[in-house]
């Protein structure tokens, strides 16, 4: 999407045609720093530090990493090498897996010497697909916005949405936020409710810093709002992202997400849930027994950086001294509060039949 | 409650009988500082600055800057417009006219020379009235607690609550955090999540700062948590304060305990409002529809203070620069997701005829 007037995505290659840009997104929103990453343990760090985040960013980075590995030399044994050792950036990351599965699986077969050309392309097709699949989900979407719009016509439509699933997270478009560009790019007047996204605030720091660029008009509110903003119709829908999605339609998102569901459900607000089919994890049902809920460090929630008034960055404790604090990073919302699933195939229910309708080859 | 050991009020008469102690609430979580008020200017400045906040403790703030007023003139013109200037310090807050009124109804009809004693000594009841109100609370939830307890021997009573209706809020136990304190010094096994409160963050500053100092178990969590443990058993019971109850027992408090009440009702937990029963508005029944929420300044949410790691304090801007902010003060939760009252009269359902019951003397 675009930095005020010029389109970008959240990974590039560079003019060079082999060392790979990306955003320091640990900077943001207080600082745009671009960075370059010749090597693969440079892609790991990146990973590892957070400055590329997001499971399609990831598996991208990787992708890239393990070229850059294979210009150094493109054996069997450092292609397997470079590998597993960005794997190690993340070991949980499903997507980081997956891409390097890819790579791996394009490129054993080849000749060494054709091996560095074969894996820019593919990493290349890696950030493309991604790209097409989010604009597919916000294809869809967008649909359900113009829908909103229509019945809205005296004012805007008004959408709330938690955390970051913007373009930031992907190469371009973003999940839940593809949509929301489609729509304002094909000038549907729209306002999003930015939740804050306590305790890492990736909404007010990252959603709203990319939507704020690109131009989209919005403003952030504390998690604890959205409720209040539902009961007095100030909210015509909600989109979220999904970091986990079983093959009943439970969503496991960024801790809080819950919540919203359940005021959206009260108050007769729609609930929607954009995500890559690759965020289907098909084994389980129940989200709430199945899903471990990763707990992070109690700092995460008790200190953070800003911006003091002569313009340096600053970390400071917020809470307490001495006291405890619990970091849970994700929750499930059950399929029972999700409106509707929007795929890079299309909008379905959040219920097994409907999701198998879309992906008739899952069925077993 | 105790601070490290020893008892303490939130505001109380110096040594010298006539000046007033209070504890500087701007100042906390991170220095604990006392301040002497000794006339009307400094206790309307306490409480203009939050220095002083909660709705019993204003209100008692206010009576004692009377005091002082009336030391330096007693006559009927000095009293009314100490009267307007004390008022004046924060227009909304009804209790604090409620003890404006309390203090000019007892000392209009003495003559001069006998108002100072007979103020101070009305102020010195105002304060006992509220602790023995909080405590009557404190006894009514008691129970409630003791009740979870019995069911759950094998582990502590997790309780979790939302802003600050603690001790510091009041003159001394809190209203939500009364049964709390009681069941702690009663030795139940208790455990309170704090929810961190944002945007002005009072549970992670002042309820877990109040919490500790007394020594009770508790962890801090972000406000989006609450629902995860919800979902996983980990909470017994929620109880919150009130800032306005309606006739029916529709509650408006801090922005975000309705998505609390939420959760618990969709999880069976209990969920409690402490209340003191001059919160009770009579005249409303419908709090979403008839009660004004305050909207206050965007920057308590995008800019917060901490401290750093040389000790000092720092002021920071969290969010995108340039994104708007919305900061809305409060949120009503409706009466059918709250399974209780806790009023100084016992513990009644929310709804008109329980609450009459209780307060009979309102029917009408």
């Amino acid at each position: 999407m675009k930095i005020d007037g010029k389109a970008w995505r959240s990974i590039w290659l560079q003019a060079d045609g082999w060392s790979v840009g990306i955003i320091d997104q640990t900077k943001l929103p207080h600082e745009f720093v671009t960075v370059r990453l010749v090597s693969a343990a440079e892609a790991s760090h990146a990973i590892k530090s957070m400055m590329v985040r997001g499971a399609p960013l990831i598996g991208a980075a990787a992708a890239y990493g393990l070229c850059m590995a294979l210009r150094e030399d493109a054996s069997d044994g450092a292609l397997n090498a470079a590998y597993e050792f960005l794997l190690a950036a993340r070991p949980t990351a499903v997507n980081l897996r997956w891409a390097l599965d890819e790579m791996r699986t394009a490129l054993l077969p080849l000749p060494p010497a054709a091996r560095v050309a074969a894996a820019y392309a593919t990493a290349a097709k890696i950030c493309d697909d991604d790209v097409a699949i989010c604009e597919n989900i916000g294809v869809h979407g967008l649909k359900l916005i113009e829908d909103a719009a229509r019945k809205n016509l005296a004012r805007e439509v008004n959408i709330l949405t938690h955390c970051n699933a913007g373009w930031l997270a992907t190469v371009d478009w973003g999940t839940a936020l593809a949509p929301i560009y489609m729509a304002h790019d094909a000038g549907v007047k729209l306002h999003v409710w930015v939740d804050e996204t306590r305790p890492r605030n990736q909404g007010a720091a990252l959603t709203a810093w990319e939507l704020g660029r690109h131009g989209v008009p919005h403003t952030i509110i504390a998690d604890n709002a959205g409720g209040h903003l539902m009961q007095h119709g100030r909210v015509d829908m909600c989109i979220v992202g999904t970091d986990r999605t079983t093959a009943r339609g439970d969503v496991c998102n960024k801790i809080g997400t819950y919540l919203k569901a359940l005021a959206a459900h009260d108050n007769g607000v729609p609930f929607y849930v954009a995500l890559p089919s690759t965020t289907i994890d098909w084994t389980i049902d129940d989200g709430v027994a199945s899903i471990p809920i990763e707990e992070r460090a109690p700092e995460e929630l008790t200190r953070i950086t800003g911006r003091t008034a002569n313009g340096g960055l600053c970390e400071v404790d917020i809470a307490a001294p001495g006291s405890a604090a619990g970091n849970f990073a994700f929750d499930v919302t059950p399929a029972r509060l999700v409106s509707g699933l929007i795929t890079e195939r299309g909008v379905c229910a959040a219920s097994n039949a409907a999701m198998l309708k879309l992906f008739p080859e899952r069925a077993s």
